[in-house]
């Protein structure tokens, strides 16, 4: 009898763990709430209709196309036993049972709202494909809106879109939304002067960049027309306008909430204390401390560095990471020695709009402008799973670069507005 | 002071209007519930996960970029009053009245349950870009379900889908849903056995087609594998059966109701009286009988040919009566005499899956098979609108000929399941 591999999440760190045990002497069941690989730093590109839906997401099925030991399950995980190795989940069909023999956990990251609940009323995330979405629907509505709007104190306030969050998240948003607006929905929608805020609690924007980077990431954003508010926290939120720390009044209709991730509530089912941002403690092996043949990756995972700093949350430390959880847990299997993990750290970099963007590779090159976003772009381009949506997404960006077309942006009503027919009492 | 011409509906015969008008000396406000325009013709291939939503619709407002007589209004008409000519429209922003001094209505058509509300409870629509987008949830998620559904009766049942309706809507969907199934579905969901049946009242499918085509149109979806039931009208149907009139009993849970379509409910705002199938009586001008200044065209117009047969709800007949409603217009603000329709009727065709369809053309020559169904892409491509989405959708087609690719099969959470933030009490 195979012994057991049970993977939650399909995310970069569950999808590269999955991949790597295709095929080998190992019985696997990869679970997710979707169907389908979601590429999340292109999710503001959905959001400000550069990018259609499945442009940015692929099924997650043809992916294991030919591996006949991975099965897949969409369904939510609603507790983990790690007493009797099993974990339960909500599916189409009713609730399950899975039994496992190790355990992958790689269910990645949800909104931080720091416990406010206006902020949590009122914003926006850009987590999700339903998320962005949602955003999309929004702004486009605004607009639609505004232009019909008689009173222009009103008409500003629709059309006025504030991000909060001065990470790479907030940057790419903010940059696309400006460029939305000023090359295409201001010539379509006449007499409408649209307007994008990012605000940022602390005096930088891009963290973790080198400050010569942080100044050029400002500079840029600036002069895009970004208008960048550093140092002031949100203070106050409601429906039609934002308060700052410092007493400035933003008039907006629209929070873009880009100002911290924390680990999936999935972490508090496997039962062990939690760090800082809910995340769980594992050894360098990617083994939860404390647990037996449960592993977390990604996200959810905290573990240091050589220098006491916990390792990012970003994709190729998910990728990475998922990948060596894949192969310990092989070894196991064969009675070998786990490895240690090593993060093969090759950069970052954020993009701002058309030809603008940072870039920070190999803890020591520092790009700006047009050649990192060209670095960016390319990056992208080679990260996207699955040969034809990277040529379509690829002819899309050239479209809009010399045409500055944006031609999904459509509201779409809730497709299930009208109660879903067909469906039985127990499926919804 | 410019007269008014106010246009209700973007689907082909509004659009159309409005672009004859595009820079004349009218005001022109054009209406419709959604921000885009869609190629109805293809929503079959959206439902069955062919193409992306964004690729068969098309933003209204880029149509009329260089036309600044013409001015775009999302919102849902809900009252006309002929008698001060103005309509009343349900607006982002609240209820507006809108004055006209010419009215075109063109609000097409909308499922024919023919009063069956079992029909109209279980039954899966064809006619909007959400319609689509629900149903190809509905079906992803029942292949999720059935691979994992332990007995074999209800696995067969979870993977039927019964098609309601011999016309081309009908045809179509069978065929697409069938080679979806087949090509891609079946390698990914082990162990399935997905069936398409067709089911149709009377005793031939494609009724407007000549005999012959009719037989080629039968035995083509036969050999794709596709169960053709003829001369059985539904009688009963519930969440996981249909049985038909002569006692056939089909296990399913997805019944795709194509068997009519009847004028938007708009028509009755009017206050005229109506013909078979909710339609408005015209005059060979296009204005309604019995009001003044007012036209209506397309699905939603009745107007008998030269043989005392009112003219078919087709795309071909909305656009040309929508482009002569618009020159009646303007020629009656000349005081010139209003010219009468005359229908120019290239033909009819339908697909029945990938190399299979029939056409008759100019109702003289007859195309089946291969080269009937390379006239029906051809056809398509250049009848789409905007030159990036036929760029896009002809890539995808070629990508998915050769491939059978369907990457766009995401199960999408209804985005509006969490209260939409941000939004104010009169705006939902």
């Amino acid at each position: 009898m195979l012994k057991r591999v049970v993977i939650i999440g399909a995310g970069f760190g569950g999808l590269h763990a999955a991949r790597e045990l295709a095929n080998r002497n190992v019985d696997v069941l990869l679970i997710d709430r979707n169907n389908y690989h979601t590429f999340t730093p292109l999710l503001y590109q959905v959001a400000t209709s550069g990018l259609d839906a499945g442009e940015i997401a692929h099924p997650v099925r043809p992916v294991f196309h030919g591996a006949a030991n991975i099965r897949f399950l969409r369904g939510e995980v609603t507790a983990i036993n790690t007493d009797d190795q099993s974990v339960m989940v909500q599916a189409e069909d009713g609730e399950r049972t899975e039994r496992y023999d190790y355990l992958l956990v790689a269910a990645g990251s949800v909104t931080n709202f720091f416990g406010n609940a206006a902020v949590q009323q009122y914003g926006f995330e850009l987590k999700s494909l339903e998320d962005s979405l949602k955003l999309r629907n929004h702004i486009l509505r605004l607009f639609e809106r505004a232009v019909w709007a008689e009173d222009p104190a009103m008409r500003a306030a629709l059309t006025t879109m504030v991000v909060v969050g001065g990470g790479a998240t907030g940057l790419e948003m903010a940059g696309a939304l400006y460029e939305l607006f000023t090359q295409v929905l201001q010539r379509e929608f006449a007499g409408l002067t649209p307007r994008v805020v990012l605000v940022e609690a602390t005096d930088k924007v891009l963290a973790p960049y080198p400050v010569e980077l942080q100044a050029a990431a400002r500079e840029q954003l600036e002069s895009l027309g970004v208008e960048v508010m550093l140092g002031s926290p949100v203070h106050e939120i409601a429906a039609d306008h934002i308060i700052l720390r410092d007493g400035r009044v933003i008039p907006t209709h629209t929070l873009i909430w880009a100002a911290g991730v924390k680990a999936s509530p999935l972490a508090a089912l496997l039962g062990v204390p939690l760090e800082r941002g809910g995340r769980v403690r594992i050894n360098p092996t990617t083994e939860v401390i404390g647990l037996n043949h449960v592993y977390v990756v990604g996200d959810m995972a905290y573990l240091e560095d050589a220098h006491g700093q916990p390792y990012p949350m970003l994709i190729p430390v998910a990728k990475q990471q998922g990948i060596l959880a894949a192969r310990n847990i092989l070894r196991d299997l064969q009675g070998w020695k786990q490895h240690d993990f090593h993060y093969i750290d090759r950069g970052i970099m954020a993009t701002i709009g058309r030809s603008r963007a940072v870039a920070y590779i190999f803890n020591r090159i520092k790009l700006r402008g047009y050649i990192a976003w060209i670095a960016w772009l390319g990056l992208h381009l080679i990260t996207l799973l699955g040969f034809k949506n990277r040529l379509q997404v690829f002819l899309h960006w050239v479209w809009n670069y010399f045409t500055y077309d944006r031609s999904v942006r459509l509201i779409l009503n809730d497709p299930a507005a009208r109660p879903t027919p067909k469906t039985d009492p127990g499926t919804a």
